[in-house]
């Protein structure tokens, strides 16, 4: 028996982090589970004790349809990092006894590379004090930078998106300029990783040529081999293109947008909060080549864009998710549902589990060999491992012409 | 007999601008034309001699399916004043001799305010020299601003864009924000009309609370009961969701983004730069209150997001194409397209033309009565007016999960 189970989400959203939760639920009740239980923003709200019984919000079979195709963490999420167990007991304290008053028997953890820190600190503590409740981690992130799994749940959505917005903007700018040259700069979210940046480049196909450059934070960006490739582009067309990560750095390891206007603060982990590459980007192309510029920031859209969601993406985060309940069900700990590619074309993926301690905190890059001597663009093979996880569309369900989500307990009070 | 018709595209682009040119092609192909010709870049290539003949690109009712959905001007725009016939007859002699030459008898121009000029001069000068070509307009502005017309083609799609968008970023918003307090602010296109700003609104709905505050330029922007809402506001909620336009203005007619010393910050090289509306009011909130700030801009995808299209609007503007093409079949020359709207629910609207002339460099705006008396949102009215407009989606054709366009002749020199 599963007896109860609890799931929260965490960190920055993704468009199939509440598939993830959808197939935790369908699972923990087909599974026998008694009780589900949602932790409302994460594991900072169950430190306050804020949790619903999640079988008062789904209620059904188009509830979890809904749910699945709802933006942003249904639950709610946190960027709240654990203390160490030795610094502050009284943290683990107080969520040990929340999951002894709620006969928590499986603890399963929606998030990135540092929600699977959380997982680690609570196994290694469950284990310490020798107490049953397993603790598992579904992986989710729009970055995709996760280790030891080939891809992460939301990164396909979020890749959907960025291909989508990317070829629109293309298009975009070359009815709208027709011969005096405009450069076009679109930066694209992925601090470390550049497996969004690098979804740019899947725009371009047999109907559009797509972006001129894409820059990942993989390799160092040069600003004069920049310039200078944009120079020699605008003198055989009307506009140039560029996708840029918002992490870009110089030779140094200085972030390109350092030397920008944007506003940037430190979160909880001491990331450095990134604005305004492109927008540094364009007035440098402006001021170095007197070239008009255009600056886009596909923004939060690129978490939060539902409405372009992966069906291969949704279906995985829903496949995690159950995932996670089986590893709890099978009582392994400190471990997060990985995927591991069986082969390319047909795509397939095989559902496994690895140590978290290997996984929190970690990033995974591009690898250099997939991109190109110029360091401004992506190889055939990003192409071969990117296309599976963006095909695929989700049906619609909308009202009034809009795309229907399944309301959420976070928004309800302020209704 | 119809004889032969040129179409072209000219002024920002919609997603649904080229399903008219879809509608002019089909309607004039079925009606018996010759040749339908496509201006490239609008006039302004034309009077350089560009155009093409249509039929060698739309081969099959496939064709025209993936027309209606490829975003931008799929001849390209541009934005190019006529000037007056006195002051240069030139370019009104190089126009009429290429009508010759390609024995044009209805010339379809499909545009906003500024492209209406085009077709008034147009006609105008071909009656004064007792030409037989007719000059009809086709409506296309995601602005929706044209008079004499209940809305515009190319405004509905923009408005499900939008009203998508705000509604999956104010859930992400309330997922991420726990406690602190945080502001979003959303910029809109529309310099002068609010018709694209108040479709914020229409996120509102049983399962999202939409923005707290929507901004439309018809209305003078106070500043400081701007900033007393969001005081109270946080004191009750821990994010505050704002839309406001790009055009919104002071009470004495200036630009909120240019009024105050704050709006303009200096670049790394030296050059004071104007800030967007939205990014001038997120760093008064953030220098005024303190608030955590965030500030987004839909950017082209507004009128790009062939992805989001409204099928009503792909519908309508398909049939204002070919309405254009009867227009000038009947030997009407200086009118445009429009649309009247018999009821609001059921929504029909009827097919008219009205005399360019009221039209050409005219904006309509959003009734004041309208909007809600503290002048930060839009009444039952507005939603009533706009939500037929956005009804619908549009089948998407993909190919390796992302939407397929037809390629443009404008982008294939460049593949």
């Amino acid at each position: 028996m599963i007896g109860n189970v609890i799931v929260g989400q965490s960190g920055g959203p993704t468009a199939a982090i509440n598939a993830s939760l959808a197939g935790v639920y369908h699972s923990a009740k087909e599974r026998g589970a008694g009780k589900v239980y949602g932790m409302i923003h994460g594991i900072q709200g169950l430190i306050e004790g804020k949790y619903v019984d999640l079988s008062k919000y789904i209620k059904d079979g188009l509830d979890e349809e809904l749910l699945k195709r709802t933006p942003a963490a249904y639950l709610g999420s946190c960027r709240y990092k654990m203390p160490d167990a030795e610094s502050n007991p009284q943290v683990y304290d107080t969520i040990f006894k929340l999951i002894d008053k709620l006969e928590i028997s499986v603890f399963i953890y929606i998030g990135g590379n540092d929600s699977m820190d959380t997982i680690q600190k609570l196994s290694e503590y469950g284990a310490k004090i020798g107490h049953a409740c397993r603790f598992v981690g579904c992986p989710k992130t729009i970055d995709n930078d996760l280790p030891l799994t080939d891809h992460t749940p939301g990164y396909g959505s979020a890749a959907k998106f960025v291909a989508t917005a990317v070829k629109e903007i293309v298009k975009d700018t070359y009815c709208l300029e027709y011969s005096k040259g405009l450069v076009t700069i679109i930066e694209i979210m992925g601090r470390d990783a550049g497996w969004l940046t690098g979804a740019a480049a899947l725009s371009k196909g047999e109907d559009c040529v797509g972006p001129d450059m894409i820059y990942l934070p993989e390799v160092p960006f040069s600003i004069s081999k920049f310039l200078n490739k944009i120079e020699k582009l605008l003198k055989k067309k009307p506009c140039v293109v560029i996708a840029v990560s918002e992490g870009v750095k110089n030779s140094n390891g200085e972030y390109i947008c350092n030397s920008g206007t944007g506003a940037q603060f430190t979160d909880a982990f001491g990331h450095k909060q990134l604005t305004g590459t492109a927008s540094y980007l364009s007035r440098l192309v402006s001021a170095e080549i007197g070239a008009k510029t255009r600056s886009v920031e596909l923004s939060s859209l690129q978490r939060a864009a539902s409405h372009c969601a992966s069906r291969m993406d949704l279906i995985e985060a829903f496949q995690a998710g159950g995932a996670a309940v089986i590893e709890g069900e099978k009582g392994n700990t400190g471990v997060m549902v990985t995927f591991e590619r069986v082969s390319d074309n047909p795509y397939n993926s095989r559902l496994a589990a690895k140590d978290v301690t290997q996984i929190a905190n970690g990033v995974r890059h591009v690898p250099v060999e997939w991109i190109n001597d110029a360091g401004d663009g992506v190889k055939e093979e990003f192409f071969t491992y990117a296309r599976p996880l963006i095909r695929g569309e989700v049906g619609q369900i909308t009202v009034d012409g809009i795309p229907r989500h399944l309301p959420s307990p976070v928004m309800k009070e302020y209704e």
